[in-house]
């Protein structure tokens, strides 16, 4: 079984570090037919440490999108799906991810990538998600989030009057959280790179790949996905919609989202 | 717990579907803290049955990406994730997916979708998948397919002279599995639709939603994920990065496919 990190070119890759990857796919297929009990702490290596938050309910793309891009940016990463609790996390779209970790269980990350979620009040509630992106937050080289995964790092107190972005359907709830609340795709401010809804996650990472090991590898990365994007419409954005499309699916978000809010299941 | 399902505008969602809906947020809550036993069959329903098919070693991504295109698209659409064997997937990224049925107990599907991988040959060797796309492609309402996804479509005879796409690295061993090559992006011919590497098959599902349930429904999705791409890079294809770094990238492609195809493990 191959990594993609296993064919990047030549000079990033030390033998020790190929060796090692060796180890790693050798132990994924011994893993693969079983849970693996979550890990306690960071694989080995001195690689940036990359925390994903998820939690019950994510948008399961918010997390993967960034995920996929990073660990094929850099062979030496060392990843973790982070959530309050172990097994595994049952996304909004019933797919269910495994968690490595669990968040009482792992110190602080060198980058943080925080998921967001169709309705993330449940995940803004659990005082562990935010207790953890308050203790760590402040520490970590990069903070980021995908989608309403801003909502978060907000509710932690972490984006007080620093530019952010979030999905479209979600802007008031960021801003009154203190962000100062902006429209663009990807926002970086500092340290922090927000990242609007659910796909924009993957732009949100080549960012941060270039950030952290250089546009080469950003680059290498993006070819490596293919991602040369052809949507068939040009439909991304409500107001790009028919008129009268965009205007029932913006009611229908706001709807949604003040039922959620209030904490009624399934925006009904 | 909500679904993006879940505020999908009134006319598509009867009251019927809006307490199933209901009813399927309430199992996924209480499953969130297990791994649930493979489901043998498909959930109750009248919706398309989409069968996405993935395997150790997979790229992540490439199923991620249309399940979560697929699932906003239409809230009465009954997914499953199969593989040959059940328990979690163990993605070439690490990341771990749960399989929600296996290939054996799963009988046909209205449509599947081929993940692919980083090195596609140890599932192109598994005659499980074979003999499953083998049987069950033939009687599907749409046989897609993501990055290396499509050389296993291919290697079960379902690609004899059709046109169809993958993943950069990997046209020659399409090609050699008997389709018609195409450097398109999505090719779609007939029924069967193909995508070019990972991050296509997000492009591939919103062909395919608008083909399964009207392009109002793809656009919608598409807002609600928010996918107006706007990558950092020109850097989607090995000829678009600065010549060094292509020319670099080709070359470990194609050593990294070759020792792959002979089975050496991690293209090492």
């Amino acid at each position: 079984m191959a990594e993609f990190d296993g064919f990047l070119p030549g000079p990033r890759l030390s033998r020790r570090l190929l060796l090692r990857s060796t180890a790693v796919a050798a132990g994924a297929l011994t893993l693969a037919a079983t849970v693996p009990a979550p890990r306690s702490s960071w694989p080995d290596g001195e690689g940036v440490r990359i925390a994903f938050l998820g939690f019950t309910g994510m948008t399961v793309l918010d997390l993967v999108g960034p995920w996929q891009v990073l660990r094929i940016a850099d062979g030496t990463a060392r990843l973790h799906v982070l959530a309050a609790d172990s097994g595994l996390i049952r996304s909004d779209s019933a797919m269910g991810v495994e968690a490595t970790a669990t968040l009482a269980g792992t110190p602080g990350a060198d980058v943080i990538v925080v998921a967001g979620a169709a309705n993330p009040f449940p995940a803004l509630r659990d005082r562990r998600n935010i207790d953890w992106l308050r203790e760590h937050g402040p520490k970590a080289r990069y903070l980021t989030s995908v989608c309403t995964g801003s909502l978060l790092l907000a509710e932690a107190g972490l984006l007080n009057g620093v530019p952010a972005t979030t999905h479209w359907a979600f802007r008031e709830e960021l801003a009154a959280r203190g962000a100062h609340l902006s429209t663009e795709r990807v926002v970086r401010h500092g340290n922090v790179i927000t990242a609007a809804g659910v796909s924009a996650g993957m732009d949100m990472a080549l960012h941060l790949a270039a950030a952290l090991w250089g546009q080469e590898a950003a680059m290498r990365a993006q070819a490596l996905i293919e991602y040369a994007p052809e949507p068939p419409f040009a439909a991304g954005h409500p107001e790009q919609l028919p008129p009268a499309l965009g205007a029932a699916l913006r009611e229908s978000m706001r709807t949604h989202v003040a039922k959620a809010r209030h904490g009624q299941p399934h925006g009904l």
